[in-house]
């Protein structure tokens, strides 16, 4: 029954990043067993990582990465690392661990444009693969689409291999999302025109309907995140058409 | 503390049905053995089941059959197979895996009369419990009574075991549920009254309010689909007047 | 990475309460295994005891009490129990199962003032920790501060260890908490001012902002409860500022 038109792992478009909030090794084995093919990234959300014991974080990197997935660190947790000067030792803590990914973000801190470049190219440096993301957390904050594509067009130069379009854990109120989750279509569409391309955005869309709208708008290969582990196999069934919300769209495209 | 008046296992009303999204195996074992007396259908969400590796899934569907347990696969799954004409291969797909129940439903497409009576005649001849489902999905679609009323004595005419009645994952906007996940009383009594009886129907209800008004409204032993895994056991405390919500009724009942 | 001034266990304040509403073994033991150290009490939510088989609930009793936690049957069952003249047994039946706590509410019956009083000298005496509530469920019923203060200096003097400030599971309508879950911020001042300390006062806050609105205002040690098992982590991230919502508050405190 092929539907759509989905590439398989490995995959540099297409794909599906985690939240984790922190789910025990068994869980996190159980997920990689049953939904390993549909998930390319694990973040450890927030600044959980730093509450583990090390022997459970480093038996969950290690379960992670041996299904080809790879995982990081939340990107406040290198915010702190960034206030207190220790950039270095944490991107080196993070490697020592096993982490293959690294976030930089500064949805609570300001980072001025050349220390964000620094910190994307050394953390490059060092061979982890870098997301960066954009979209201030606080709902007071504007959300600028020209500061943006700025930034996008920028974050890339210096060597991120994605950016991350800001939607928060509960995907409302931030960024592209007004207060009930909705997206703000004009403003997608003027940030993807201003764009080359837009193959290396992944958008935080953690309600379905959003994940939905996205699906219908770039086609099943779009880069989605902040995904909840429960809902990976729910949401590959979205992006092949095997779910009512997008059966329809699939089937008109195939007409 | 015997409180209500709740059917055990095996039973033909009063079952629950939970919507797998994509349980792991450890996670499906842990709550069969929790909660295995509390479950009668196990569906697996939307069209999940093409995304399982064959193994997995055939482990998973030996776990739960042993419980004594139906499992079938979601409707939109064989909507597509109707649309492909492969209805005849689907269902004998799905016997050699060894689901023991099939979902049969129009959530997206269109199925004339004659052909719905026949996949649900072949289902049933094949040895299938069936499980029809009423209301459209797309909340622009009206939800006429009259037509609902129809449709479910014409599906247990033709063999169909239990009528869902149709409230998606979300329970939201669609069917007898308003768009904040309100039943709407007076076309569900509409409904009730045009029935001789409503034993075979099984209402969606995801939400804890949905399936507080229904127990109220039928008693502990009303049929209810789409139950979150996770509150199974909180749905059977509701059915059975442990929990606040419900122990008010139950109390009052017993005077 | 030290921020914030967190209490570890053994802790008297700043106690964390999740709800359980149907863990299985495997999960409750991957999550004890994860964040153990971040749970002080586990409440079997509602009647849900009620409906484990016997083996299973004294398993996950065992292994929960093992890692120097609390756990207590939900309040809705001990009413039944007072209901049906049945405290007593209830109370050696609970104890012979191995909890450890006990928790007396009024959610949905009307406890005397007396009834109440000997209901939790007559579980401290038995060795357990008394949590009490107080709030109704009802959210027609009126939340009269006044009457709260009362009840609380009341319950600490007949033996309580902890008084429960009722959010329901849902946090939202009840309480302390208007209609979409924000706290009544003028009440909670109301009802802090009025009491000596609230070192014994655990918060019901089952939403995020819920769990950053008390933070912010009370700091990392205050107790919180009906926390769903899944964000424990994230409640702790949240607690000692490793979270972007909790950072700059955390950031501006040590200025």
């Amino acid at each position: 029954f092929p539907l759509g038109n989905r590439y398989q792992k490995p995959r540099s478009t297409g794909v599906t990043m985690i939240i984790d909030k922190g789910l025990g090794l068994g869980e996190t084995r159980d997920l990689l067993n049953l939904a390993g093919d549909y998930i390319d990234f694990v973040k450890l959300g927030f600044g959980t990582s730093a509450l583990y014991f090390n022997e459970v974080l480093e038996e969950k990197i290690n379960l992670v990465t041996s299904h080809g997935i790879d995982i990081y660190p939340g990107g406040t947790f290198l915010e702190v690392a960034i206030l207190q000067d220790k950039l270095r030792e944490y991107l080196a803590m993070a490697r020592d661990f096993g982490f293959t990914a690294i976030e930089i973000s500064d949805g609570t801190i300001e980072l001025s444009p050349p220390t964000r470049a620094a910190a994307i190219a050394m953390a490059a440096d060092i061979g982890f693969k870098v997301l960066t993301e954009v979209g201030k957390k606080d709902p007071n904050d504007a959300f600028e689409i020209k500061e943006i594509v700025q930034l996008v067009k920028q974050d890339i130069l210096s060597g991120a291999s994605y950016v991350i379009v800001e939607g928060r854990e509960s995907g409302k109120s931030v960024g592209l999302y007004d207060q009930d989750g909705n997206l703000r279509m004009s403003d997608l569409e003027e940030l993807v025109h201003s764009l080359d391309n837009t193959e290396q955005l992944i958008w935080e869309a953690p309600m379905k309907e959003q994940q939905q709208e996205l699906i219908i708008r770039f086609g099943p290969n779009v880069s989605i995140g902040n995904v909840n582990p429960h809902e990976v196999l729910a949401l590959e069934a979205l992006r092949v058409g095997l779910r009512a919300d997008t059966l329809k769209t699939v089937l008109q495209r195939q007409k």
